[in-house]
């Protein structure tokens, strides 16, 4: 193995050999479990350190762009992706076997220039910076951009809508107006490849500094510390493992440097017995669905579903048995994420949870995980609520069958921060006194509360909330996915006090810079000039 | 001393004595050096302990509070403080040795007062939490009140403003709906103490839970990290040294509880040469005034001045130094400020800084310390710029002569992040090159800039952006002054998704509750229904 043959890192604009790379590696085809052709360097940190330096002399370009110039970016983004739909449609099921139809054609590539187009639209209206402005005093606010780069940390799952080099984390720290450097997920990084080399050229048709986007694919633990906490970084954004976020987390609080986390999260789903007495074969379908979609690797699949002990949850634990075994579980993501599930569930059914249908991997030579429902007592899991709170990646849930309602309450306080909380409610309000008394508290420990719906599928929307309190994020007052509320996490609060018009930016200026945009002026939302 | 003689500490609505306190403490007058005639409490962990269970038993009715009530709170705290005005400015008074006019009485007890009525205000209006709906998919969100208490330590220097039972942080954090356990500042318990009752009456006149204002005067250190990454707590606001602020930060940090830091701050002033040709001595006058007043104690105070080596500010800062030697400097609020002052100056003069007024303490029974004015080449300054930026809290600033415009902005590029950097220009645009390039750098710096303006005494309004990068502060996108602003860190965002209107919040529902509230519904700010 020697440089030549490694694929190039993309610093400043060019794609060039990692320097004095300390090893490589190759995706693997979770559906044959064979590593595919090309090889990637494991960047030591002095790529790391080029493209910080590299990001740094970019930063005060990239505050000086229009808004508009940073929307053409992202709106040609998205439609060049369009250009290159096969290449990636074809790169992404190779790396992460996930299909092509519907999954990456129809669902997750549009979702992800959907994305841009929205972040674009955001970047040009530029309300998301929420200009304050005190005329009597002359005091003016907003959010501007961090003043260093963003690190994107993607996650295995998707490896569209959450790519480093082309999803909602690098959309939303460009048109915040900060240049990204992109580490891939080593699980696709032909894909990320493909993404960040249509940026490139992107951002030259544009005008735009080179290095406002960088890759690089792969790191020791030990650097991707040392990046998060670098004085030259704005901010990261993290979405994976709990054990890798939190080992980040501390070196960039040590630091003072901001991190967004996604984590980790049961997603639980409580399924009150008037809903059960109702329909609880719809249910039962709904659950499946949403626990085996994507072979069950999504932040939001429910890993949790909390009923009363009863005849009618019997039934409806057979439904969904049925289902789940019925049904062809799709391909792990990686050898790592299999590993993960097995240690998972060794764990619950070591703290007392007991396999009803699945619980093992299923031979071939693609990586695969039986759909899995596990069933625990409500006294076990108050007993062991910690061990029995794993997330187990893949296509597994934990039933809980509490004894009376008081139980399902206890069990509701005893969760950790999740993303998710659902609960399936009575249509004619049968269940409406106990909603009372559990929506409390399951609004505390989550970001989103559904009712009578499931959680994975999440809508890129405005109000739309994918974030919750620790661990599920670091921090529950942000969300990763919604434009443009994304866009504040790589935002810094900047003040104006006392300075004349003609060195205020113009979204401060007395003339509103687009006519339309939101400023809230001496307390309430306007859209005209001063 | 036995427990009797104790002051009690305000749990759950009661004041009662301190649990097994660890030991005790008395305020000192700075004016006079005595302790004064009370006895207050270092709480052991089982008062924090008390308070967190009482406060989050407290959680649940303050969340299902109108807005409404919890304004009508803060309005009558506002007033019965005024009907307590002469206690609390004799008791600040003796414990700060702050003058009781115009300080105390004109000045900081009205803000006190103001800030209180504009967080009413604020959270009757209900505009805060930003309530966003998208009407096609039903889903919606808000900031919404943490689930938990918030912990406020207030720091030396604002024994009204800053107070952990009456502060602005004390009133975001009540306007936002959530408990608070203060923990008073051991140099003015007295004062704090006479809020803490006043607002336990008025929680009781308003049928609020008594366990949202709760008050232990002192804690080992041990116990604040103990406090701050508690489980059950919310979130922290720490105004104070830095090093009390990192040891916190890194406990709450390793829990993932939000804390939010005011600990440290240089403030920077830039005078530009065309400004020092045009006007030297009215910025001299308007640098000393900012740089005594409150005898230099503000967080705001400005600690460093860059300006050429040349005639004019060899000028400058002989006026400025008469201005320094002839006023008398006001008291210091307590013995570890001023040897915190004293190892700060030492720190610098082993530097390089040379006093040229000042430098010591002043020998009486008061607390003292004259004003001081050190200087020091640029060239040293950037050889020993971590050293040379220190803090010293009090009335102290360090001038530093750039050899040329090159250095000038070459020591802007050195600092570390601050809460305000000023700058000083030529009215005429003589500056404005230079201006030009100095804002960029200065602006990634600090949280608030101003022109031709001094940074102290800061106006309580929406714009205003008391905040930084760290280590001024520990997150750059918040502020702990400015209403509405402020109270976002004491918020958690909450969406709802699928859910009918019955179980929706007030501010979500299709009518809107004020008929006023500024609501994002798709995408426009609208105070109409839906």
């Amino acid at each position: 193995m020697n440089d030549k043959t490694l694929q190039p890192v993309l610093i400043n604009g060019e794609w060039r050999p990692a320097r004095n790379s300390i090893g490589s590696f190759r995706a693997v085809n979770p559906a044959t479990g064979e590593e595919l052709a090309d090889f990637y360097p494991i960047s030591c940190f002095a790529d790391v350190e080029d493209a910080l330096q590299a990001a740094q002399c970019a930063v005060p370009g990239l505050i000086k762009t229009p808004p508009e110039t940073l929307a053409d970016f992202l709106d040609l983004l998205a439609e060049r992706i369009l250009a290159h739909y096969d290449d990636l449609v074809d790169m992404a099921h190779l790396e992460t076997a996930l299909p092509k139809e519907p999954r990456l054609r129809v669902t997750e590539l549009p979702r992800t220039t959907n994305q841009l187009h929205q972040a674009a639209a955001a970047a040009k209206d530029r309300s998301w910076c929420r200009a304050t402005i005190d005329t009597k005093l002359n005091i003016r606010s907003k959010y501007s951009p961090l003043g260093g780069p963003v690190a994107v940390f993607g996650p295995n799952n998707f490896p569209f809508a959450f790519n480093s080099s082309a999803g909602g984390d690098f959309a939303a720290a460009i048109a915040a107006g900060n240049p990204v450097i992109a580490k891939a997920h080593p699980s696709h990084p032909g894909t990320t490849r493909i993404f960040a080399g249509i940026a490139r050229d992107c951002l030259k048709a544009c005008g735009l500094p080179l290095a406002a986007v960088q890759l690089i694919y792969h790191l020791q633990p030990e650097d991707g510390l040392k990046l998060v906490s670098h004085p030259l970084l704005g901010a990261t954004a993290f979405t994976g493992s709990r054990p890798a976020g939190l080992q980040l987390k501390k070196a960039a609080d040590k630091a003072g440097k901001p991190i967004y986390l996604e984590m980790s999260s049961l997603n639980p789903i409580f399924i009150l017995p008037g809903a059960l007495k109702e329909r609880a074969k719809r249910i039962a379908n709904e659950l499946f669905n949403s626990c085996t979609m994507g072979a069950g690797q999504f932040c939001t699949k429910p890993g949790l579903v909390v009923l009363l002990k009863d005849e009618e949850s019997k039934t409806f634990l057979h439904s969904v048995q049925e289902y789940f075994k019925q049904s062809l579980p799709g391909f792990l993501l990686s050898k790592n994420v299999l590993e993960s599930i097995i240690s998972a569930l060794e764990t619950m059914k070591k703290a007392g949870a007991e396999v009803v249908t699945g619980g093992k991997p299923i031979d071939g030579p693609g990586i695969c995980f039986a759909n899995t429902l596990l069933r625990v007592s409500g006294d076990t899991f108050l007993k062991k609520a910690k061990e029995l709170q794993q997330e187990a990646f893949g296509p597994a849930s934990l039933a809980v069958l509490a004894n009376d309602v008081e139980q399902m309450l206890e069990i509701a306080i005893s969760l950790e921060g999740s993303l998710t909380a659902s609960t399936y409610t009575h249509t004619q309000g049968g269940d409406d006194p106990l909603y009372a008394r559990l929506e409390p508290i399951l609004r505390a420990k989550t970001g989103r509360l559904l009712n009578d719906k499931m959680p994975t599928g999440l809508a890129v929307t405005p109000a739309m909330v994918h974030g919750g309190p620790f661990p599920a994020t670091g921090h529950q007052g942000f969300t990763s996915v919604g434009i443009p509320a994304s866009m504040l996490r790589f935002a810094a609060l900047h003040c104006y006090d006392n300075v004349g018009q003609d060195r205020l930016p113009p979204e401060l200026k007395d003339k509103n810079p687009t006519g339309k945009m939101w400023r809230l002026i001496d307390g309430g939302w306007a859209q005209r000039d001063i």
